[in-house]
């Protein structure tokens, strides 16, 4: 059955107060099926159907719903139906629920939970949302490297871990550092009595509490790895990133690319409600309109040659515009390339320099052709070159920005894709209407 | 040490001829290290650095490469060298490599493998690239279903295979149709005399071979799996895809989304040469600028306005960009909610008609600011209303559209991300000039 049929007859028995049937329908269900169920109600029908999972599964689906929803329930649920769910979840999923409370509400669910696990949640909430610290697991199998075979695998098998917690086994050294790891491929192929590090394979990257997890997630992908383990500034193993951790990292860090390249918040949905979303979204837009009003200031400028040559106001827009998405396209590929690392300090340069060349290249076919169409347009030789010619500037400019922008924030250790887009657009518009006017200004009696 | 010193490192060594040294520093690197470097060297030294490598780590290095330096090594080395590689890769590493080759390279390539290994490749060639089948891995562990734990445990341990095979190891019936999974987990805990039926889990969906690969990546991310068997029509087993193939395929199809909202090629990189990034973009450019024309072609029917109240020319690009920004905004959200699934066919349309809201609503909050800018700039008050008016209707378009666009693209089975950031801005641009010179029209009396 599809999600949309589910959600119809979810919606039947909502409506007709049928609820020990929605919880029926909702636990068949695998989790994630369950959230994709809850995240399309209508916002006042989540929390209902929320309420009508067993604490074990309603603990395995609050962990992956989107921002929203989560906000909607949890605001709806009761601090120590939280502490209930808390208590189902490892330490790192817990604390990720807790951050989104009210202060006032946080100590309750802490305090209703176990001690042990209450000091590892204020432990993990400590570090920073976006820090390896605040994204790790601190529940993880390790072994110490003098180890035989045997007598890890006794281990394993005596402790019982659950099967993402083996993705890696952690092999630390007397100090709880971390010097490698097995998989369990390994321990089963192995001879008993052959010793645990004599097996070990080596981490090709080590992972700090505070580093970033863009960092993290990077290591992971670049190296192909499961999981990567977290150390201290003594080198002791605090947690490990899992491989499904790492998705999430990328997935989020992709969504702040595109909505922040797209001039809008980086904590937007399609979840947000109305109201939010003008907020998050008004203050890009003042900023845009500063600089939208600053660049058509320059139009100002030229109110006389305006005036005179109107048909110039026609070709204004294409230039202006032309050099914006010739820049756009630039940017576009910069930011990837920084995400992705393809674009290194060593190759910068090289890179800049191409952009200019691709720029000058893209404003001569674009601006040979305007030109034309303007020459036709109008019948004067002069005005298709004076907007050709500022094509070739604008996109040549627009290129350079392109890529400027993005790596100059990077270099200020801002994210490249914050509002570049507005930035280059600025920039495009700015130089194309002085380019286009200015240069008709220059030829004016030729114009007339 | 940091790749860029290495790189300088490499250079060094390149231009005093010293071919040697760069295998030493090059051979003791991780191979994603080495992939780094190859990058980062300028395109003409890649090759050469290539060479020093010892086959097996040359086959890690050049199936993570990025799409122009691997075609750059491929036009330089000769087909005998590739069979060699070929032979050090997984059948679908060796099928991604050999379908970039030119179709004469191909046969050559194909006839120096091993029989058994040619046909499977030749079998993978068959699907799309961005198929389940083109991205399935052919090797992976089955176990039958009937079997006892401790069997199944020999088998292993005879078949010997590489950790990434048994991330799982997937269990089939007497027709090889996949009827669940166990982990090593679940065979090292489980009793040796249990049947792998009564240990076997459930995979919550299934993946066809001619399965779009960003469905095969979303269902892996979402149940949080290691791995998908890939069936035929029959329902039989014939290939995996795993969690780390799903991880590219989320980057890949990330990397498209942003260059295609950016107007660009949803191939380019940060290496594409010169000559094809010019080519890759124009097309773009060039259906641009057909749109740029039309919409500018708006402006030429009001050239007595104009003539009339040149003041207008200076807000007319407020207007137009304004609008831009505001559905660039509701683009990237809506594109993104796309990607990650949370706008479905049940919330596109309360979507809209929240997106329709949020458009009055910016674009009244934007259109006060501005309207009262222009009564400041001009002293006249129905300059200042016109103004406004048609930043209201521009942004309610501009939201409108920047919903309506890549729903309609992703309505007809297109990318939602296609060249949609060029639709909306023409039309907004269209619109903005529109509404702006013909409410100046309408009220030209109040103006003069």
């Amino acid at each position: 059955m599809r999600t949309s049929e589910i959600v119809e007859k979810v919606l039947k028995h909502i409506e007709a107060e049928e609820v020990s049937e929605i919880g029926k329908i909702l636990t068949e269900l695998h989790p994630a099926d369950i959230v994709a169920i809850i995240e399309a109600l209508p916002p006042q029908y989540r929390v209902e159907a929320f309420h009508t999972l067993p604490t074990d599964i309603a603990a395995d689906v609050i962990v992956e719903l989107a921002d929203e929803p989560l906000d909607t329930i949890l605001t709806h649920i009761d601090p120590k139906e939280i502490s209930g769910l808390a208590r189902k979840m490892s330490s790192d999923e817990a604390a990720d629920i807790i951050a989104g409370l009210p202060p006032e509400d946080r100590a309750e669910v802490l305090s209703a939970l176990p001690l042990e696990e209450s000091s590892k949640v204020k432990e993990l909430l400590k570090f920073p949302e976006n820090s390896a610290g605040g994204i790790m697991d601190t529940k993880f199998t390790s072994i110490f490297k003098g180890m035989t075979v045997t007598k890890a695998v006794d281990l394993l098998r005596e402790s019982a871990p659950e099967p993402d917690e083996l993705y890696y086994v952690y092999v630390v050294d007397s100090d709880s550092k971390p010097t490698g790891y097995v998989t369990l491929p390994d321990l089963l192929l192995a001879s008993p009595e052959q010793s645990i590090e004599s097996i070990s394979r080596e981490f090709p990257d080590v992972v700090r509490l505070e580093d970033d997890q863009e960092k993290v997630a990077s290591v992971i992908n670049k190296y192909d790895l499961l999981g990567v383990p977290v150390v201290d500034d003594l080198g002791i193993m605090k947690g490990v990133v899992r491989i499904d951790d790492a998705i999430d990292v990328m997935e989020e860090e992709a969504t702040e690319d595109i909505l922040r390249m797209g001039g809008a918040d980086a904590t937007e949905s399609v979840f947000t409600p109305t109201g939010r979303s003008v907020a998050k979204r008004l203050p890009w837009l003042y900023i845009n309109l500063v600089t939208a009003i600053l660049a058509a200031g320059i139009v100002g400028l030229f109110t006389k040659t305006i005036s005179a040559v109107v048909t110039i106001v026609v070709f204004m827009p294409v230039v202006a515009n032309m050099g914006g998405n010739a820049g756009t396209q630039t940017l576009a590929v910069t930011i990837r390339g920084l995400a992705l690392g393809e674009l290194t300090l060593r190759n910068t340069w090289s890179f800049v320099l191409k952009e200019a060349a691709v720029g000058v290249l893209k404003g001569l076919a674009v601006g040979f052709v305007t030109a034309a169409v303007a020459f036709l347009w109008d019948g004067n030789i002069v005005l298709g070159l004076v907007i050709g010619l500022s094509l070739v500037i604008n996109l040549f400019v627009g290129s350079l920005v392109g890529v400027m922008i993005p790596v100059t924030l990077r270099r200020m250790k801002l994210d490249p894709a914050l509002a570049s887009g507005v930035f280059v657009t600025t920039i495009t518009d700015a130089v194309g209407f002085f380019s286009i006017l200015g240069l008709a200004t220059v030829f004016l009696r030729y114009l007339k």
